[in-house]
């Protein structure tokens, strides 16, 4: 991995205090690597947090060096307007993005944590944040959002801290891990501790396991796509220069997962991803509460809440189910269904759509504030 | 890999004879291993060919000793009635369960072929089964019926020989590879490949790829079932033993995946797992006659083809457009859609339903032949 790609000149770093995380461990010195859009107001009653995905970074929104991964919702004309909002976007805890996680020096050594890194929850990410948000004298966000980790972070959000939260939208997530989640986690962790390079997380300065987080990468992009998406961008083609009758020829849908494959070891930590996808297989709102139902009644906020309908990795009846429960408790949240050939991965796609009903949804949340 | 279980005490051995491969390479001295279970009568009418999944065998029905893998449709008074119809099940070439593939002796030198083994098609396979089944005298078959790449292999039956079979049922199958299913074989060939004890396939009387085969059943299985399926068996549960706050911390999902890795690389070879996978990727019933339609065209006798609702591998979809293709030119089809939770691995499962409308699809074509 190049440690240079960590950093992106628009970071800016938080030191958290008094760090405790779920586990009870306390996290010493850890800091937040974070990046804004737009300005606050004077009532700071503008921003809106960003919580990214499992491999996502701060910049979320775009610089005159770089487009932000949420490029096509940021921006003035967009969703989220930078001439309206204030947009904070933080890097979790537990990455490799500027944050403090396991390629991290440890306190007491300078030496990389690697597996001495305490495991992190999704709400220590939001724990993380609140302190952040908090930092800027912000007493209530106008809004959360972010898709599949991401939403489960605007989740923990709406739970943990529903006075601070004006509304929230989670988009292609769940309210707790689902065993196929899990399952995926499983196989993707298996195949960088396969990877003799992987050496318990000990590859600092040594060869980084590349084999391992390659693999782990294709099946996060098989899982994070459609059945129907694959076939019509695919199908069956191959590379007609080598003979097919061969073990290791390769088709398009190969020579496409190998190159993502290629192109992710140069720019994520694998011990990062190794405590990221742990933080979502642990991921259940009702930890603490008693019972899901428990957590749901705390979300006091208004939601809207996102489904893709490809989506085989958190299929849209997680999401469609909770709206229907908080609606039966009688919490406001709205659900809605983006019809998408593009799979889990939408919410990085799918822009016209979503800027509609997101602006939509924000519209009726400022005039909701402005008649407070 | 035990190279016990390769050999099953109902097996016999057929001699494959001058075996020209889609390839255009010879592949020399091979066998075929198969069992039958019933009776051929005198006509030699009554013969039934039973193809094999990925990882099946020879053992189809049950014996005094074992249950078969199609234990549920097998037998008297079931569909496949052994009182009625002689059934032959071969294991497929590149297999390793008795029939010839990367593990058997090269006739050159006596040592495992390896990689020297040439890559072999569905085509190929059903070669094989050709030539055993006119070793018999059969002059045409009841039926050929088979789930996954046994259906594969029923699908290139009808297209390949037509004059020699009467009816034919592919479950939860398609006529070309998937550019889903060609992602998943690159990700399991990859797992096996990345595992340094694989060593280019010349691990033989040495140390067993272990870690990679397991890796990629795992794989296997997740993609097998449903969303829906693994979230009423396993959920979230985790073993309340350990603390959950650890990287290495085992939900019931995984300790269930786990499990079925341990126990297929005991019964099963990973080369044999890499020729087959890449059979499954070469698979198109068009190869050789210009267009799928000009293959379907050659397909006379009469089929039924079995979707079933939650098949994410082999979705429902691709067995229902060929029926309507084949309705569409005037050959006799019927699609016939299972209602099941259990994915693609629901034509090893749902036995009650699979008994009930390949019984009536047998019935009708038993009443049709008897009216020639």
């Amino acid at each position: 991995m190049n440690v240079s790609v960590k950093q992106k000149t628009e970071q800016k770093f938080f030191q958290l205090q008094d760090f405790e995380l779920d586990s009870g461990e306390i996290l010493q010195g850890a800091v937040l690597a974070y990046e804004t859009f737009g300005t606050l107001n004077k009532e700071k009653d503008n921003a809106i947090l960003i919580c990214h995905a499992l491999t996502g970074d701060t910049h979320a929104g775009n610089s005159e060096k770089h487009l932000g991964w949420w490029y096509g919702l940021i921006g003035e004309d967009k969703a989220l307007d930078t001439s309206k909002y204030f947009l904070i976007c933080a890097n979790v805890i537990g990455g490799c993005y500027g944050s403090t996680g396991p390629s991290s020096p440890h306190p007491v050594d300078g030496k990389p944590y690697a597996l001495r890194f305490p495991v992190v929850t999704i709400r220590d990410m939001v724990k993380a944040q609140y302190q952040l948000v908090k930092s800027f004298g912000i007493e209530r966000l106008f809004s959360v959002i972010g898709g599949s980790m991401g939403g489960m972070q605007v989740f923990e959000w709406a739970v943990s801290y529903p006075e601070m939260v004006k509304s929230y939208i989670p988009i292609a997530s769940n309210i707790r891990a689902s065993a196929l989640g899990i399952a995926w986690n499983n196989v993707m962790r298996q195949a960088i501790m396969n990877d003799p390079e992987w050496c318990e997380g000990e590859y600092y300065g040594r060869t980084f396991p590349v084999n391992g987080l390659n693999l782990a990468r294709r099946v996060g992009m098989i899982t994070y796509r459609s059945f129907e998406l694959y076939e019509q961008r695919f199908g069956q083609e191959i590379n007609v220069q080598t003979s097919p009758y061969h073990l290791s020829s390769e088709y398009e849908v190969e020579r496409y997962l190998s190159y993502q494959g290629r192109k992710f070891v140069n720019r994520f930590d694998a011990n990062s991803y190794l405590y990221l996808i742990k933080a979502m297989d642990l991921h259940n709102i009702a930890n603490g509460y008693g019972s899901e139902m428990e957590a749901l009644k705390r979300m006091t906020s208004e939601g809207l809440l996102i489904g893709i309908s490809s989506d085989a990795l958190f299929p849209p009846q997680e999401m469609s189910i909770v709206a229907e429960q908080l609606q039966l408790i009688g919490n406001p949240a709205s659900y809605y269904e983006m019809e998408s050939i593009h799979g889990h991965d939408a919410f990085l796609i799918e822009f016209d759509e979503l800027n509609q009903v997101i602006s939509e949804f924000l519209a009726r949340i400022r005039i909701e504030k402005d008649n407070e």
